[in-house]
């Protein structure tokens, strides 16, 4: 997890605004809410790298093995709010990514977390290189990071 | 609608544990879950009339065209309810059906609703007769259904 | 309900951007979330006409009792949405919405329905007039609405 | 986390019936689902060990601080889990729970996590060591649980 100080030094983030129906019987943001918007997150960036252009094309998508959310500040309805993602570390048939929760007029940072997802053909249902492609596409919107 | 005095008198009756977190900021069940509910409803009914299989099997399926729900009774957590369905008209290509939420501990009808619905055909992309064999089976169920 | 060929027409209209997550295992937008728009569309309407300040405040709120969507054009992602909303009627302790979602990039309405509220005292637990201030602002926001 | 052969070894377990529209548009039960059924187990366990009413009666409540989990299998509609949950470790003004999910058919453990918690007063907006009577009565939950 990681501490920027703001979305504009993430490759991918996008703007979302809080819904007063995502509030739960606390007065917050409930807790699964958050783990939406890096999903939110997740999918902006998927289409950024071209995975979701592979899995429609029949080719290996990738599968969320492992999430995790640290909540920092409890926010409240209205608030608007910036989702960032970034890749952290890439293996031959996995890569970790990395999401923070910023509050646009403050920029505060909500929530982070982590993402680990693995590479899955679905047609042998195993496991599978990233597409080479995808990987490229990867590096490029991840321009330091290193390895 | 309909004000039955329990979910005993209807054809299919799905037992629902009220989750906390569906609860909003109000300390109610939010207004979408009750859809939710009817939802849950729904697919088992479609489960026991056969539309379930007819869509896995390429056949026609049912589309939801409209929907609308009476809230009664604020539900909180905990709560046990039942959320009971039946057909309560058949067309052609269409019909309709009406959703009740009981509690379970007091019988108390705690939202009342109705959903139309569409039979779809997925391959033409239009409207298309019932299944004949889910069509028989809604009849079944609904035993004493006139007309 | 109504057709409004635009949601600039209307006095209450917020931006949604549809979440990937929001789509159910028929790949469109779940029914339900839609009960969600016409929500968030309902409660800025409820803080443009100063009704969410008279709760805060201790003062009486509105409570909904009924509310009906009709589907008219499903809804994948990734999709932009204006969710526009007005009060289509006004009574002495109870007002009915109209809600629309339209799709931004095409002006289609995708779906329409309406909400009835009735104006509740949290103190002694029943209806109660509108408070003369909200009953105002809602005659203001809705300049053409007779009566 | 753990990988127990039942939810009857944990000290609280919640029956979760799989509903239809738990599912997203991969045609599994969503991501953040899982952190709904944590959250159930999580609020049993509360009602368990005296913390709701502790609340209730406006003294400390737990504010869950980081929470994560590992999707093992992917779990489709119609299935009935049980969630299970257990305080795993415990602090002067904090702990940490254990979650599992368990398939109720086949005994398969189809997801697995953890939460950490923070006891917290809402009048001084602080952390505060826990209620004496709460971690008495978790140690009687968990009469297993070392030191």
């Amino acid at each position: 997890m990681t501490r920027e100080p703001s979305w504009r030094d993430w490759p991918v983030a996008v703007p979302v605004r809080v819904a007063w129906g995502e509030m739960d019987a606390f007065g917050h943001v409930n807790n699964i809410v958050y783990f939406r918007y890096f999903e939110t997150a997740r999918i902006a960036y998927f289409e950024a790298c071209g995975f979701m252009a592979s899995m429609a094309g029949g080719g290996p998508g990738p599968i969320l093995a492992h999430t995790e959310c640290r909540f920092r500040i409890p926010v409240t309805y209205p608030a608007e709010l910036y989702v960032a993602t970034r890749v952290a570390e890439i293996g031959e048939d996995r890569f970790t990514m990395d999401y923070a929760v910023f509050e646009a007029e403050t920029g505060a940072l909500a929530a982070e977390g982590t993402g680990r997802l693995v590479c899955f053909d679905y047609e042998t249902k195993r496991k599978t290189p990233l597409p080479a492609a995808v990987r490229h596409r990867i590096r490029e919107l991840e321009a330091a990071l290193p390895g």
